[in-house]
């Protein structure tokens, strides 16, 4: 098999021209071994990370799959810490969406003089690019319009799976009596439409139980233990 | 007279319960002695700078309010460094709304992987809050509403009205065979309605000649003169 692209968390390999196959790493971004999920570099290793997020993954997507919500995904197995997934046509040089349900991290790094950390909001999508050197900047609607990155009728599409995936993992979350803060996503195109591609794990969101933050492998264990 | 402001450029007094005088300032914002319209300190005293920006503001102003587009506007005495304007309610703790006509300055600084610096695009508006600590942070449509800074609607207004005020400042340069690359302005709400306010003068616009940076004094002088 053919290695296309080595992740961070994630080694991408050639199955054909339809599909690649992804393996998952113990490797979870941080820095100085602190995870921290808003990081951009790999900072340490924990066994079974790879495993539990490509569990939370096939979780997540089998059910996105049966509600008819358009992924990436087309199967997994957790023996091999492997999925295959359809190729995607990512937008401009990688985007991130993040859904946001309450008011933490860079919201509250831009927008703190405006509203209490951890205060509830009303669903928020927005919209990043991924660009390490410049600290993934904001990008509006239109102005992902100006750089030939996104339409506004893909935006919109875009913006209304977010919020719809955001709304799944949410409800599942809510069912173990964990509250979902804001969750990343990112999208590509696959023939044409909008679909949900790389992990669902809990290195891409914040959950909660009462006031404690419950870290990616805790939450990985209360969610399908 | 009660001064309820002293600004960096401007001292605000209070006239009566609608209208307020504004006193134009040699000082400029700039960092080291050198002058830079994107930087939020003080940084040098130009003498002759405050009257300069006063000549442009008026003359500008006037031409607005005589195309029916809203501003706070009332009148400027030249010798005075005054001018006469309508109180206004600013949005949140004060938002700056850019018109973009080149892909320039922060433009270029988040976006420059995408877009080569110096490039036309299709006139684009976003709104900054006004915050020196967090560096004036990009806000979108949606969180403007979410902070109940500002609604989707009166976005909307604002957006049209400064891409309006926009080209009635890119068309009198062009006529000096300048080119407006951007423009920063400031809007508030007066009796409602979505109004400019504050200055429109060399400091808060990028203008070339071919390609070479127009500095504000030499702006206004090529302008006015």
């Amino acid at each position: 098999m053919n290695k296309i692209y080595t992740g961070k968390t994630k080694d991408v390999f050639e199955l054909d021209d339809k599909t690649v196959l992804l393996h998952f790493k113990d490797d979870v971004t941080g820095k100085d071994g602190v995870f921290d999920p808003g990081e951009n570099q790999v900072g340490l290793q924990i066994e079974g990370a790879g495993r539990a997020a490509l569990a939370m993954t096939k979780f997540f997507y089998e059910k996105l799959n049966d509600l008819g919500l358009n992924t990436h995904f087309v199967s997994a197995d957790l023996d091999k810490n492997e999925a295959v997934v359809k190729k995607a046509t990512v937008f401009g040089k990688g985007a991130e969406v993040i859904v946001r349900y309450r008011a933490v991290g860079s919201f509250i790094r831009r927008y703190g003089d405006y509203i209490e950390s951890g205060t509830e909001i009303p669903t928020y999508v927005e919209v990043t690019l991924k660009d390490d050197a410049k600290g993934d900047p904001l990008i509006t609607k239109d102005a992902l319009a100006i750089l030939n990155i996104m339409s506004p009728e893909t935006y919109e599409e875009l913006a209304d799976l977010a919020k719809k995936i955001g709304d799944v993992v949410k409800d599942e979350l809510a069912k173990k009596d964990l509250d979902l803060y804001d969750i990343k996503f990112e999208f590509g195109l696959i023939d044409g439409k909008v679909a949900l591609i790389d992990e669902i794990s809990g290195g891409n969101m914040r959950a909660y139980k009462g006031d404690e933050y419950i870290l990616p492998l805790e939450l990985e264990k209360i969610l399908l233990g």
